[in-house]
């Protein structure tokens, strides 16, 4: 029985007010709220625990290390990764992604190679592509979604090459919430040889996923979406490709040994982690995904998939509003115009006074709304922790709207 | 009037025991604790106050924004820098001294071209180099230190040749606690056209800073080091070279726009921002610098001077021992070998079961330890909450190795 009001009562955050009224926050997809225990482990490992890892021997400094490399098997479990040492730890997708593009695809790819994406990227996952374009004369191929927003994976396959080094889709649009089938991607694109990135920022929260199952060669998740600290972040590497990727950032604990004409790194997933790491972060991480599995990621997308029926049905009954991405299996993600002149930053800025908390904007997903001939809009995401009432209360506030603006 | 004993009240772990024994933390070097308003802020933003920034219209978002930006100027006005535009955000030093190899050095310099460091970098200040070395030809030169551990600046210059495109070089070594007169290296390195990188991760938690007065071109912080969050982190950029510097990591917030075919990058230090920063680690160590600077760093510095001389009187009267680093004008940081056959990682157990923590190794620093012809040393580092009382803790416990090891 997923109780829904038990799991609110978890996140200190959802029982403030803003403006005067409840506060109704539908900005998951930006960035998620915090459970009491990760706020609770974030403060015990500063108040009691805390020590740099790796890199002592006394006991506050194994403590740490201890609850920190913890963290990589929980990591591995959540994503379903053959071995943690599959996962390199990081401050998030776009650092993930950014290793993957210097470290991976930078030194193999020459002037004419093409990387495939889809349109509905966010710039994470294209912005250090383009790094590619303006700097090796690598090409960019992109692949439209259909007027539902699905992607049809017969289409990214079709637009293979013999030129093209790797296919980088996102598993879930932060946008429209569809749900790319990235499996029959990886099997189309592995039996050409071709590598593919599959960005889990969205889907890794509201959905199970295995990597081993979808085949993917890399998986970069977002801990501040996961219900974990900003900061935080993992990259699923498969082991052929770890092998294939060289350092991309370096400094101490990457290495096994400095000298002043060389340097020898140390085993990968070590190879590909500097510096002194996001060691609370990571922690808290760690917190947050225990926190899911323990409510289950089975039960977090079936109340989800129950939400994003009532919101669809709801939003659906109000017939001066858009929403952008109609895929039958999308998740609980609502981007959405009013007719009329009204600008999505007023939109937003006029539901925020009755509390709830939108986005308003292009979303880190320019090409996106170039497709959908749009310069902005408001978008609802929800979270494992958002109710029926909450729709209702988005679709009061944005009658509201409708009367301002109509 | 410094009290150090309220510094001390101030910070909640400096309370606990380890193995039965009263925590001498004697790590800073590593990782310096955090006072409780430090913590409390990390609680209040995430409990009461949390959303992503820049990113949204709504109230919790805009706070958020407000918060995170505020320390722009913070760590503006603590490293003297002339405006909060020549400040970026990041995770750390590591991770800043990889921006400015890659963003800035990387494509500017060709085979043969040289880059000059001193022989007691930190592998973070190296291994960036190493990169260039490997994959562009790069030479690294490199500078002794005399037999105290200082570093004649005037070597630093001397070595600088018409090949010579950048000096990276420590203001504090992390090992021998020698502080480097990089003023007169960056005039005599400026009159020749050679950038400065001067790697604040030390000097900056332990004296006032002055990058305009020192007239470096980059200046990397640690959050973690200056008692804030563990990911947080700043470099200073003088404007000419940010001006030089082509972008580092990609994704959203450093695009001002993002098409299929072309990407337009914000402005700087925006720019050289991407994705979901550490927002909350960031809110903190504005905290964590507000905090220093409340107490003063003149203060702290005059502080810890009087505990490096307590601490090397003390050492200097036990003649099994050998402190590495004999510059006049040290940092309160002690390296140390004993006579006989102990190796630093069990003397640092011994300690340990006396609830003294050290860090023993070779302290990121390899190229020093065969410089000074080790392979560990123990490292007591100590900070602004460091008593005399420990220091005699220390050499109690040091007194023990001693007889267990003689």
């Amino acid at each position: 029985m997923y109780d829904v009001q038990k799991i609110r009562a978890d996140f200190p955050i959802l029982s403030r007010t803003v403006n005067d009224k409840p506060l109704v926050y539908l900005d998951n997809g930006a960035s998620a709220q915090k459970p009491k225990v990760v706020i609770d482990a974030i403060n015990q490992a500063y108040a009691h625990e805390y020590a740099n890892v790796h890199r002592g021997l006394h006991y506050l400094s194994n403590l740490a290390t201890d609850k920190y490399e913890a963290v990589r098997g929980k990591v591995a479990s959540f994503l379903g990764a053959k071995s943690e040492d599959e996962i390199i730890f990081n401050s998030g997708t776009t650092e993930g992604i950014n290793m993957v593009a210097y470290g991976w695809a930078a030194p193999r790819m020459e002037a004419g190679d093409e990387i495939i994406l889809s349109v509905m990227e966010h710039h994470a996952n294209i912005v250090p592509w383009h790094f590619l374009r303006e700097r090796q004369g690598v090409k960019l191929v992109w692949v439209d979604v259909d007027t539902n927003g699905d992607l049809d994976p017969q289409k990214v396959i079709d637009a293979i090459t013999p030129r093209t080094k790797l296919i980088a889709v996102t598993h879930m649009s932060n946008v429209l919430g569809t749900v790319v089938d990235v499996k029959t991607i990886c099997d189309g694109a592995h039996a050409r040889g071709v590598p593919v990135l599959v960005d889990g920022s969205q889907a890794a929260v509201h959905m199970p996923v295995n990597v081993a199952d979808l085949g993917c060669d890399f998986y970069p998740v977002t801990g501040h979406k996961l219900y974990g600290p900003s900061g935080s972040g993992a990259i699923y590497v498969k082991s052929e490709r770890m092998a294939e990727m060289q350092p991309f950032i370096g400094g101490g604990d990457m290495i096994r040994d400095v000298h002043k004409d060389e340097v020898i790194y140390n085993d990968a997933p070590m190879k590909f982690e500097a510096g002194t790491p996001g060691i609370v972060q990571m922690i808290g991480m760690g917190v947050a995904l225990d926190y899911m599995t323990g409510i289950g990621m089975d039960n977090i997308a079936a109340h989800e998939r129950t939400l994003r029926d009532y919101a669809r049905s709801r939003l659906d009954g109000l017939n001066w509003l858009n929403v952008q991405g109609q895929s039958a299996g999308k998740g609980a993600i609502f981007s959405f115009t009013l007719d009329g002149a009204a600008h999505a930053h007023d939109i937003s800025t006029v539901l925020d006074k009755k509390g709830v908390a939108v986005r308003a904007g292009q979303h880190c997903a320019q090409p996106l709304m170039e497709h959908l001939g749009l310069t902005a809009t408001c978008r609802a995401s929800f979270a494992m922790y958002n109710t029926q009432a909450e729709v209702d209360a988005l679709v009061d506030a944005l009658e509201l709207c409708h009367e301002l603006f109509a």
